[in-house]
């Protein structure tokens, strides 16, 4: 592959322009965003997205799964699109810049081709995956594992929100439910910038991080049945408190999670408790434990461990417990010589950088199954990411698009 | 006072109709109720029970807290009414006798004197006391609160529910917030009928409990602040867990109980987690600790425990740690002359029967500052209260309302 030039640069003015005019879609209460999934927002989010893709130039595409397509022609009929690109829907506390990063910057990418007139051989397309959060509608990067054959399509549709919404009619209700076939597209590569929602990378004064690896993941959800009854009349030999069932299950999580150091890790972040009523010991207990760790292994022991000790808690209780696994990914390893693209694009852009596994699931951790992938990270403030105060600075914004513009432009071969 | 034959008798076919009439409104989800206050159901049962009074020749009284008063007159205009009595609403996932038993048992006395023609000296009043149960508005016995004294009426009309809405905004909304001064009726006695919400009747094998005292409670909110964010990228050592530091607090608490055993419970119903999503770290979680007790020191002793080591784990654990009383009252020792009525009246209709310590709070706790007051208790099956399956039998419904007829009679005084 054809190295571009180090004098090639994308605007990083422009970029954080739009990041800041996206942001304004679904603000949240804190100076973040509410942009969940195929919600009314997310609606006007993509609307947002699409009007700036075509004003671009751009031929847009839509599959079965609300996934977006902004295409760039190459020169070449015959070579595979390059694809960029993250997704647009938040956490309920998001930030503005976890996904829409990766979205905006790869249109950055094209804006830049735009200004500078340059071709590539290979077509270049910025995608929107559908769903990556996995709040409202369980599990995590759904569009992009059915695009990667990981979930089948009939599930995906199925998947229910709190309300019992399904993903499917929720989808159509938006307008955002294409008619292409979900995961007909060939790949020549894709690559995916994002923040790296971790404090790595600024502890460690780099500018880039170079991703090799993804994290696997594991969603438990536990429930934990009890008997509702009056919590003053009940003697506390006789209670059953599925929430204090609870409670020692959360413990042993932290503890199991602590036993698999330095990499692995482990928390409950949904937690539901019914009637949840203050004058009620708590007859069931439902939440979601997710442990993490870069070695299958380690999360398969971590599972164990947390479901024996949990039935063990609950069998001394006298409660009852169920196990249901909601969510789940194995460790990911990318693409070699996508990854030596990123670092080599860091090196020749005189951007300091380190190697990374990433923490969090990304799109590109499936995409990955069907096409030579790669990611670039860049620092966030504090580490700090699902949360509205998420920050990230323009620099860094705009280093880690430079990034992702020199190793698109090494997979997609500049035309001279 | 002179005591009444013993063979009057209250009609138990037609209180147990009424029972199940009024179980119709508001039904919930297993069998039980959800008629919570100043809902609409919490209206229809009110209108229910009013037409029912009129009916039986009642005067229909409303206070500018929605207790409900319905009068049968008394033969001598100078003599103060005796007060009969409990509540209507429900807990969301309620039974069908919890305060209504007491609420209908009141009205079965009126219709069994009409039935009977008997005159009383005193006036009776049935009374059907405003958000008793608490949980939609805290805290529980509000109106009664009112009536007593205990609480403003401007500061009960501010309590806000879950959604932020506003006690006297809803009463106005159902249509029940009347013109009456609350507190302002004058009482020769009070007497509430209520299922002992505990096992210990029921394992006594008595039909009758003689309820001499009731447990105080105290309910503290307490709100723990971490930080929310990554599940996935945020080192464990770097974690500020909210949910965790009240997985901790919540084991104290049971601890706490245990150590003042033998009287003395504490638990926590009531659980809020935020933002609430899978993969984030809570960053805050809210939970009211309910500790409970007849001895007042060891209400505070285990209050004061709990915040000290409330604070500990969160000093410990990097995370922000508020208290705030949301609910209260002090042991109540209920009048000797009423509870040796209802305890005669049990001996003089052949009923088994115990002296009782009253696990829950209930109206007659606040009313017993302002008049003298006691209280009658029947079993339920397996203790069991605050749940759908909350039964009891045919015959315990007719004995308590028996033994609430003669209590009543004896203090209202029947007229040759």
């Amino acid at each position: 592959m054809a190295a571009p030039a180090a004098n090639l640069k994308i605007n990083g003015e422009r970029l954080w322009d739009s990041l800041m005019e996206m942001a304004k879609v679904g603000p949240g209460v804190a100076g973040g965003n509410n942009r969940q999934t195929l919600t009314d927002e997310d609606a006007q989010g993509r609307a947002l997205f699409q009007s700036w893709c075509e004003a671009a130039g751009c031929a847009m595409g839509l599959d079965q799964m609300g996934n977006m397509f902004a295409r760039r022609e190459g020169t070449d009929p015959d070579a595979l699109p390059v694809y960029v690109g993250s997704h647009l829907d938040t956490q309920p506390t998001g930030g503005k810049y976890d996904g829409v990063l990766g979205v905006l910057g790869g249109l950055e990418i094209i804006r830049s081709l735009n200004d500078l007139g340059i071709k590539t051989k290979h077509p270049i397309v910025v995608t929107n995956w559908t769903n990556e959060e996995g709040t409202r509608f369980a599990p995590a990067m759904l569009a992009s594992g059915v695009f990667a054959g990981v979930h089948t399509q009939d599930w995906a549709y199925a998947r229910e929100d709190a309300e019992g919404l399904k993903l499917g009619d929720e989808l159509s209700r938006i307008g955002w439910r294409g008619d292409e076939e979900v995961g007909a597209r060939k790949m020549h590569a894709m690559f995916e910038l994002h923040i790296e929602q971790g404090p790595i990378l600024e502890a460690e004064g780099k500018q880039i991080g170079v991703v090799t690896h993804g994290q696997g993941l594991s969603w438990t959800q536990v429930t934990i049945t009890g008997r509702d009854s009056h919590t003053g009349s009940t003697p506390m030999p006789m209670r059953r408190n599925a929430g204090l069932g609870m409670a020692r299950v959360l413990e042993k999580v932290e503890e199991i999670a602590w036993s698999h150091a330095p990499h692995a890790v482990g928390a409950a972040g949904h937690i539901d408790i019914f009637p949840n009523s203050r004058n009620v010991i708590p007859g069931k207990a439902v939440f979601t434990v997710d442990f993490r760790s870069p070695d299958l292994s380690a999360i398969e022991d971590m599972e164990t461990q947390m479901r024996e000790q949990a039935q063990k808690i609950c069998d001394d209780m006298g409660l009852g417990v169920e196990f249901e696994k909601v969510g789940g990914f194995d460790p990911v390893t990318f693409d070699k010589d996508c990854v030596t693209a990123v670092r080599n694009a860091a090196e020749r852009l005189g951007y300091s950088h380190m190697d990374l596994i990433s923490g969090a699931g990304h799109d590109a951790c499936w995409i990955n199954r069907v096409a030579p992938t790669a990611m670039v990270m860049c620092p966030c403030v504090d580490g700090l990411s699902h949360n509205e105060a998420e920050e990230i600075t323009r620099d860094w914004a705009r280093a880690g698009a430079d990034v992702l513009f020199h190793a698109v432009l090494e997979s997609a071969e500049i035309v001279d």
